[in-house]
């Protein structure tokens, strides 16, 4: 029978995830950069065993029932901590927990987005974040970045116009720290900066952090959500890249009031995030697993970054240009504008046999930054990376 | 800061679900017949302990990284090979798995509902449907039910009567076997009569199948996906209640282009559903976990039904009705006309101390099934089953 044209109006504007597309391809003879995934290796599967073991023995069948929307209680207060040693007042109330970090942004387009609504976003921003949003239809408004991030000056020009526009503007979404896909951190001072226009304008922002715990080099920064005093913030965290991604698990911290209405949404898509999962999370915070992992993972992902700058200085050709991350898991690249790096992806993959993400799709307006590509460099080993960079600007050469 | 300003105008029709309000009051002094939660028993937590410490040491790190959106591959294999022994002809690109069923029900709202457009359910029906659903307003039209299930007699002139009027008619919803919430079977001949509807009028059928594995009395009946010719059947089930709902997996059964739009969906609810849940529910399959389950539980809920129809005959004032399910988890009640169950529900929690559904909620227009109630009898206790029953029918005399 004939699908298509039952389908809803909406599902014009759901787009295929390039980075999902990807996966699929990374055979064991391409080295693929595309992808978000950590190092394996930083899973703590012994622990995570041993964790597994004790949640089903010592909680036996409440692990493996129904639980409140919400969140296991037990997590909810543990996450409370973990936050608050991350410098971040926060309750028990003030949490939800989500099917990763995906739910929440889903469920943010969910509860604040009708068609004409505006949002403002860093651009580039993060591509899954855009493809989650894009179906409720709102305008997107992308600030311009800088090697420090989000450029709040322009951010407060553009809030103005917009205001004396008549905009509704629904909130700013940023990753401040390590932000996904250039890797650049936003200092202090511009986070109070950015916070100064929220509140003279009575903005909501949502701070998207999935990084903020592996920065390299020494640099401390402050989460927006401890600077926030006016309940403004809606802060994103996952455990993905500091406990295992394959569990989904994520978590929002915001006002009750704004946890209400996650739940209420959440009730549809799920019910609740799944009750195993969440012991398993409660005990990797009890037991510190999490917390110890932290600074290997960010040894590892240091010396991994390394190696792909090392890589990019010594195989990449002339006018090709890259970020020097803080922090996370991504390189963002420029290649000479002539190139588009969509079309060059076939060639890299099937020819060169080296993946990665082009950087098109994280970009607010058709058009732009055709000629940028994202690098992951956690997932890879020392080896691939090296010799993907290689093939990498082999594939660039050939385009040039 | 004031947040309802920036809501979207869809949250207007979210509704906190009763059932999920009443999971927070079952404290150990109500006895809660609502919730739609397995008897704790059912769960195979030894053997669910035991998969869990050979998925990790096996599978290892893919059980804790990310992973396709349909699912892991082995998994949807093993889907196909136990439908199939449910009569199901299906293959790994004919199945996707979800975050429970719930999550199913999500994406085909998102999938297929613009505003306006008209979906076919019984009535009552599934609640938690009903709720996904309307954040995307359809118009829903209700179809009376029998001790048979679905007046298909009614759905024929009520399709003629759409058509005739121009409706965009997205899908026919049921829950065929042990109806949610009366708990009742259609039989063949009327299954044949529903395909044959959706035959003549090209139109989608969405079964949804969580209690098929349990139906009591020995009663056999043919899923109406495996009586599907033209892949007009979108198939949903459930291991939340053969094997565990706090894992949250479900899996949809379609044709490989609808599976396609729910990967695209689910993509922006939550990349994945968890990897370790899924290869938990791969190995509780292949080594027979779930099939050896599925008859304790049926000769368990057999008895708990039998229970609460015993009690119910023993305790029930005159005028008071309910159905004698075939199967799952639910008993519906009828009262006499002038109680309202929804308002008889905090005196039955906090003076009596026993709980349940209201019936209205599960209908599909304001005002119906004021004086009806749902009541699950696969959670409590056989003690809680008499005393909550005994309860219930002194709130009840209360309220005459």
């Amino acid at each position: 029978m004939n699908v298509t044209k039952l389908l809803a109006g909406r599902t014009a504007y759901m787009r295929a995830s390039e980075i999902r597309e990807l996966l699929k391809w990374a055979t064991s003879d391409v080295i693929s950069f595309g992808g978000g995934m950590p190092d394996p290796s930083t899973f703590p599967l012994e622990d995570i065993a041993r964790i597994a073991a004790y949640v089903l023995e010592n909680y036996g069948n409440k692990a493996l029932q129904y639980g409140q929307t919400e969140g296991v209680p037990e997590l909810r207060d543990e996450l409370a901590k973990f936050s608050q040693s991350n410098g971040i007042k926060a309750s028990a109330e003030n949490i939800i927990v989500t099917v990763g970090s995906q739910e929440a942004l889903e469920l943010l387009g969910r509860l604040f987005l009708d068609e004409g609504s505006t949002i403002i976003t860093e651009n580039p921003t993060y591509i899954a974040a855009l493809q989650s949003w894009r179906v409720y239809r709102p305008k997107i408004v992308g600030i311009p970045m800088d090697d420090n991030g989000m450029r709040t000056d322009i951010l407060e020009k553009e809030v103005r116009r917009l205001k004396s526009e008549g905009a509704n503007i629904k909130f700013i979404y940023t990753v401040p720290t390590a932000q996904n896909p250039m890797g650049v951190t936003m200092p202090d001072e511009r986070r109070k900066h950015l916070l100064e226009i929220a509140e003279e304008n009575d903005l909501l922002v949502v701070e998207d952090d999935p990084y903020g715990y592996f920065l390299f080099d020494n640099i401390t920064v402050t989460r927006l959500k401890a600077m926030d005093r006016s309940g403004r913030v809606i802060y994103l965290s996952t455990a993905s890249k500091i406990f295992s991604p394959g569990l989904r698990l994520g978590w929002v911290i915001a006002e009750p009031e704004i946890v209400r209405w996650f739940a209420l949404g959440k009730q549809a898509l799920n019910l609740n995030t799944p009750t195993l999962n969440q012991y398993m999370l409660l005990e990797g915070l009890r037991r510190g697993v999490i917390q110890r992992n932290i600074p290997k993972i960010v040894e590892l992902y240091k010396k991994k970054r390394d190696a792909m700058l090392t890589a990019l200085e010594s195989y990449m050709p002339k006018g090709v240009t890259w970020t020097k991350p803080s922090g996370g898991m991504f390189i963002w690249v420029r290649v000479p504008e002539k190139i588009d790096t969509k079309e060059m992806l076939q060639v890299a993959i099937t020819k060169y046999k080296v993946a990665y993400v082009p950087g098109h799709g994280f970009h607010v307006n058709e058009g732009e930054g055709r000629n940028t590509m994202r690098l992951n460099f956690t997932y890879s080993t020392f080896e691939q990376i090296d010799l993907g960079v290689r093939r990498l600007a082999d594939t660039i050469r050939e385009f040039l």
